[in-house]
Parts: structure tokens; sequence; C-alpha cells
């Protein structure tokens, strides 16, 4: 391969737009990606029926400036998820329809208790600097906390605690007692705060690309200039006073500096010489990725629609916890998704794929009546044994990790910069935030490129 | 390389234990190993006085029976921990001295502290099943726990409570935040509980091997029929119906079993194909290692011991924050360790090697007169930059993970058969840990070519 002023190393969203700007500079790139494909933690299939299906990160909203400006960019409009209905909820066992992020319907107390973890959150994520969560005034409290704790404190009720724990660890794609306390009021405050990340019209939820995830990321591609090459999963990156050489297994890349956007744990399979400082390395060790498991159930038209529901609804402890409307901007076909994420995803995935489709068509059927047993087509994604993914959606910090070594998320390694959404801190976990962390590590390189970034900051002492 | 009944990858405890059964099982087998030495996470240096320095893991005590029993099979005897005096500790700038392990002649009342938190750790300890400590009764709360949490509500005063944090934590080499009560508990309850683990004179730290670890792993090496082959860092696993093939960087090893005996944030690194089972890819994301810095300070004699002092000492707070006698069985030349752990050791790796070299000695002045302050020699190991380490001592299992995903940590995956000290039940965490788990993973190897065992236990699905 030629000689390029920067290798980026993924193509994902965060690889993708990082080479994009430095194209857009005037330099040179090659892009290193692990799979037979691009999009990384995305991907979206296009079927021959003309609808797409987004496997993974799907919707952008209000705020999320960065992904929208690229989608502006290649005049790739959006369209609004359908909200027109009530979303459902699903506790023991009795079913609740409601509109808005908190279900009024149900019990009054259960209602009351999530309004109240509402306004904690809130109350907790003005207290956190987003660039910095660590310095938070409460922060080592906070760090030493998991989920499940506050949880346990905060939500006196069993179904009230239930919800907003898949909510919350469900966005994390790990039980609630692997996450810090500290890391999902990070989360949380680097979107805005809680009603944005758990709110679906202008939230997190509230639209998406038409033609989806892939119209984005197939003309960010094609704007690349420099190949983008496939199946080539980075083993090493060797730096030296005049550069580096970044090597997968059949091939190697010599350039002047490096963009690492692939997941933590994924990260850390690279072989780094001379070694990373301890605090970048311990990271690495220490943000692990979660288990989810989409699966997309095809059905000629919505019927959810017509039956005043918005097809959104939760049901814990059921096959199809969570489900969401994900027809394209034409309404047709009908597309029901199912996410299953964390333990629940790992139990799901010990079934056999015949059993887990009749356990969810089952419960689908339950909930949306016996046209949800009939669908015309199924699929699933199963990021949780992707090997490159490392699981999915995001990584999460444990307890004690973002106060010890987050300083680390972003901070150069002499000449490697680190890209992906857990490094942004606004949008982080979103495609947003991948965006932003391939621009920002764009411009570092960039610098340093011109000589405005020292050339080889500290690296790990023997 | 020649076809193998076993290849073994690592050179540790572990994987040579497991290696010497299998010879002398009658079984051929392959050892590779990442460094260019063997031993692990276990280093003896032989200096030109005769004596000797252990680097890594050093003690060996009552009730690590298998370490015993190594070394009874290789002829080493072993020395008793010089306990012929006080220890000392040293709480905000005031030195005092005690025997036994609760310093009662300091503040009543932080002994009082102590003694109530030993006692409750005791309780605990009884509640956990070592094979299985995810199903203690209160597994799923002690999970969702920090020990940095448990610290806060069990020990009220700040003074007691920075000493059992050290002394708890220091094992782990991380910071408090970080680490799972029911890891803590499941690592004490598995020797017997806090009294040995925290424990000089018949606890984890009651006796040497005469020569040093050395002496044993270099026995057990020479043991092993079949080649240890050095520099060989193994990058792919890859399992077919009739066999493994193993590869490092230069060569590749055909065999029927493999032993992975290496740290799990290490594990992780290797390529397995297929892939391995959801929850055991997920717990080598999760279980990470701390840091460690070991100094050596080497003087003609151990002065200390004439001022009726066993070297011994803890404080908090400063450069020498835990040192003890580590001279050999002939008491001459005078050696004192320093250890210092997690958060601190990650604080002083990063001043100049001149710096932290005044800093220890200024303390060691300070504490043991001015004879410490002028040795012969000085000699640091961090392991914290050991490439094939991922750092030191042993991995933790931070909150969430044991009951999630612990039922893993033994489990044989397929061909490939898992040892390291954090898989064993009994003295998890010391060297005998390792070498039981070598021993129980040569039993399952053993077992698996004799046909006892499945061929090959469901991997990850796709």
């Amino acid at each position: 391969m030629p000689d390029v002023d920067v290798c980026v190393v993924g193509a994902g969203f965060a690889g993708l737009t990082a080479a994009l700007r430095l194209t857009q500079a005037g330099h040179s790139v090659a892009v290193l990606e692990a799979r037979d494909r691009i999009g990384g933690r995305t991907l979206t299939e296009q079927r021959d029926d003309g609808s797409y299906l987004d496997h993974g990160g799907t919707w952008v909203g209000p705020g999320q400036d960065r992904v929208y400006a690229l989608m502006n960019e290649f005049g790739v409009p959006a369209f609004k998820q359908f909200v027109d209905g009530e979303a459902m909820m699903v506790v023991d066992g009795r079913q609740y329809r409601y509109s808005g992020t908190i279900p009024w319907s149900m019990n009054p107390l259960v209602s009351v208790n999530l309004g109240a973890a509402f306004l904690e959150l809130r109350r907790m994520c003005r207290a956190v600097p987003v660039h910095a969560p660590w310095a938070a005034p409460k922060a080592d409290k906070w760090d030493r906390t998991t989920l499940a704790q506050w949880l346990d404190r905060t939500v006196p009720m069993r179904q009230a605690r239930q919800l907003l724990g898949m909510a919350l660890a469900g966005t994390y794609t790990s039980a609630p007692s692997e996450i810090s306390m500290l890391f999902v009021v990070a989360q949380l405050a680097s979107a805005g705060g809680p009603d944005f990340v758990l709110g679906v019209q202008n939230g997190a939820e509230d639209a998406r690309p038409v033609g989806g995830m892939g119209a984005v990321y197939r003309a960010v591609a094609a704007a690349v200039a420099g190949d983008i090459h496939l199946e080539q999963p980075v083993r090493s990156i060797r730096q030296d006073a005049d550069g580096v050489t970044v090597r997968s297994d059949g091939s190697s890349v010599r350039t002047k500096r490096v963009i690492v956007a692939v997941p933590l744990a994924i990260a850390s399979h690279i072989d780094y010489e001379p070694m990373l400082p301890t605090d970048r390395s311990f990271l690495h060790q220490r943000m692990p990725t979660g288990a989810v498991l989409k699966t997309h159930v095809i059905y000629d038209e919505p019927f959810w629609r017509d039956d005043g529901l918005t097809g959104q609804s939760a049901a814990p402890g059921t096959a199809a916890s969570v489900t969401l409307d994900a027809c394209t901007h034409e309404g047709r076909p009908g597309v029901l998704c199912v996410v299953a994420e964390g333990p629940h995803a790992r139990q799901l995935s010990r079934m056999s794929g015949a059993d887990r489709r009749s356990a969810v068509l089952e419960a689908l059927t339950a909930r949306f009546g016996r046209k949800a047993g009939a669908p015309v087509d199924y699929t699933e994604q199963n990021w949780t044994v992707e090997r490159y993914s490392g699981g999915g959606m995001i990584s999460h910090a444990p307890p004690g990790v973002l106060t010890e070594f987050g300083h680390a998320l972003r901070e150069p390694c002499g000449r490697i910069h680190w890209a992906g959404t857990e490094s942004a801190d606004v949008m982080m976990g979103f495609v947003d935030g991948a965006v932003r962390s391939g621009e920002r590590a764009a411009r570092e390189a960039i610098a340093g490129l011109s000589g405005t970034l020292p050339a080889a900051p500290p690296l790990a002492m023997a």
C-alpha cells in the first residue's frame, strides 16, 4: 500500500467521517477495515422490495447536529419516527397504553416513581461537565455506585425500577450491576439529559435518514479520496521517530498519523509498539461491550397503526422486551423491530433460532394481535457475536473506571489519535457522537501534520 | 513444530504445572511462551552474591498444599518469613509498632474498627461456596457493591478504612471503587478467609521457597518432556473437527487439546476460530489487571532486625506504602521489598526513575532510620508495563461480572481448557491457585484425550 498522511483504523461512522474531513483538508488517507463491509456498528440492509432495515444504529434527533450536517452535505433527508398513536407497556402481564415518555395511565404510583427518578437524573446531569465527568463534584461517589444500586435506592416500586432499569441499562446492553452511575449520568448529560436519551419524539429516536444509515455511510465512503481496504484487521501499530507502520495480516501502511476508530475492547487486540501509556492500555481492558440482538419482523403493512398504536412497546421479562416501528419513510411494508439487550439478549442467544422465533412471535401476538404471528419475513442481527464489534451496542464504564482512567479516552498517544462514539463528549453512544469523534480526531491529526501538536507525546516507560 | 497431544499457552506456574502433569501422564506437550523467559507472574533474580530476589509472586503458606507438593517433588525446602520483631504502621505521620495482624497499640478505636471489619469479612466468607461464589445467598447484593462502598459503610474511622482498603485493594492492585465486594469475599474465602490473606505468620506470607520461586519453576520446567518455546506470543487458536492449530508469529503447532494459562486480559488478544461462547469472550473483556511496582532495596545487612523490627510496614500516602523483609534464608544481605499497588503504583510510575528512588529512600529513612538511605543496590520491577502480563498482580472482577459471567471461568470451550490462578476455586490469586488450576486443566485435557469429555462442547453461535 502507498504511504499516506493518515491511516484510519475502522470504517464505521467515526473512521469514515475522519477520513472524509482529512480528504477535504487535502490529506492522503488509507482506511483499514477488519470486516468485509463498511458501516461498523451501523448496518443497513437494502431489500428487494425497495425497503431498508437498519440492523445497528438507526436514529437521529434534535441536537445531533454533526450527523445532520453530514446528511445535509450528501443530500440525505430525514423522516420522522412514527409516533401517531399510543405506546404500550406490559407489566406483570397487564397491558397499558400511553403517550409521551412516562406511562401515567399505569399505576399512578409507578408513574410518580418514574417521574421522581427523571427529576433526580436531570439534577445529576446538570452537575456533570460533559468534557470531564470525572471532575463532577460528586464524581467519586457516583463512580463507586452501580446503576443497580441507584435504582434500588431511588425507585422504590419494583415495576418502576424494572422499567427504568431496562430503559437505562438497555442503552448499555449490560446488567445494571455492571455499570457505574457516573457513566450513566455522563452519557445522559452528553445528550442533554434523560428526556432526550429515553424519549422518542424530539428525543434519541426522533427521525431516521431516508434510505437508512447506509445512505449516509455509503455517501461518506464514496467521498473519501484514497482506498478503503476491507478484511484487513489491524494487528500492530509501530511508532518510530519518523512515523508509524500499521500492519494487518497481509499488508502494511506507512503513515504519519493514525486514527484508531474501533471499540475499546477491539483496540485492545492491537499490538502497540512502543506500548501505550498505562492509563490508556488499562482503559482498553476496562470498557467492555454488551449483548444486543436486533430482530426485524416484516409484514405486508403496519397493522398496529390501524389499532392506534405506534408499535413502541416495553414488556420486561418477555421474549420481545422492547419493540419499535421500523417502517421506512414510505410506511410499507410494515416492519417491527424487536430489540433484546444485556442479560436478556444472552439468554435469547442460547435458544435455537427456531425456538427464539417462536417465542418472539408468540410475545408479539399477545401484544399486537393475531396478525403479528404471521410475518412475511424475519431477520436477526446478533451483534453479540460480531468478532469486530466485540459485542454491541456501545462500551460502558464499570465503577471506578472514569475517575481513574477517563482522562485517557481522548488523549493522543504519540502519533495515535482515538475516535469512536465512546470518546465523544457530546452525544456519546450515538451515531452523532461517532461523527463528532471522527471530526475531532481529524482535527488533531491535521494539527499534528502541521506541527502544531507535539510530534511524540510521552509513551509508556519501560 | 511437531504435533503434540496438548499445547500449553503460557509458561507461568499454571502452564508449567499443567505441562508437568501431562508429561507424567505420558502425553506429549509443547509450551508456547510469549516472553523471553519462563515464570510468568513470578520472576526470581539470581544475584552474584548468591542471594535471590522474587520480583513477582513470592510466598507460600499453610493450606497451599499444591505448591508445597511441587516443592516436595523437586526437593525445594521452605524457609519462614522473618517475623521475630514488631511490624510498623504509619498513620498521619505517626509511627506505631505492633505484633500480629491488627495494630492494637494504635488508636484503640481504629483497632476496634478493624477488628469488627475482620469479623464481618469472616462471616461473609463463610456464606460463599468457593467453587461458585455467584451462588452465595447474597451474591447479587454483594456483586452490585464495590469494595469502596463496603469500606465506607463498615469501617467508620478514616484511618482504619484507609489501612484496610490498602490491605484489601492492594491484593487486587486496583482502586477499591473498581472491585466487586463479591469478588473480594470470593477471593478471601478461596484462601480460608481474611486472616490467611492479610496475615503474615501462618498466613499468605508465611514462608518462601529456598532459592525463591525460580527454584521451583525451573525444576518444573526441566521435568517437562517436550519443548518450551520462548518469544512465541500466540496469535490464533483454530479448532476444527479433528483438532486444533495454535499459531504464533513464526510457527504453528497442531494439537488435540489446548490449555490457555495466561491472564484473562491477555487471553483476549488471541484470535479464536470459531469464536468463543459469548460468556467466555465477554469475561475476557471484564477482568482487568492492575498496577504494581515492586522495588527491592539491598543493604549489607538487615539492620531493622537489630531495632526489633520485622521490616513489615504500612504507611498509606507515602512513597513506600508497604514494605516487607525480603532477605533470603541466609539472612544476608539485608533486603527490603517495597510494594506499590493500584493508583499509587500508577502515580509513582509517572515520576522519573531518579525521583522515584529519592522519594522511596526518603520514606524508608523516615521509617527505619539513616541506614535505610544508603543501600548497596536498588532494583525495580514494574509489572504494570509488562506487555504479556497486561499489568499485575492478578485480574479482578468489577461489579456484576461474577454473577453474570463467573461460570465461564473454568468451563472448557471445545478443545480449549482454561488455567491461571484466577480460575482456581482454592487459593485464587496465589501461586498455589495457579498450580491447582494447571493440575485441573491437565486433568480435563487428559479426560478429553481419552474421550471421557465430549469432543467439542458448544461454541459461539453465528
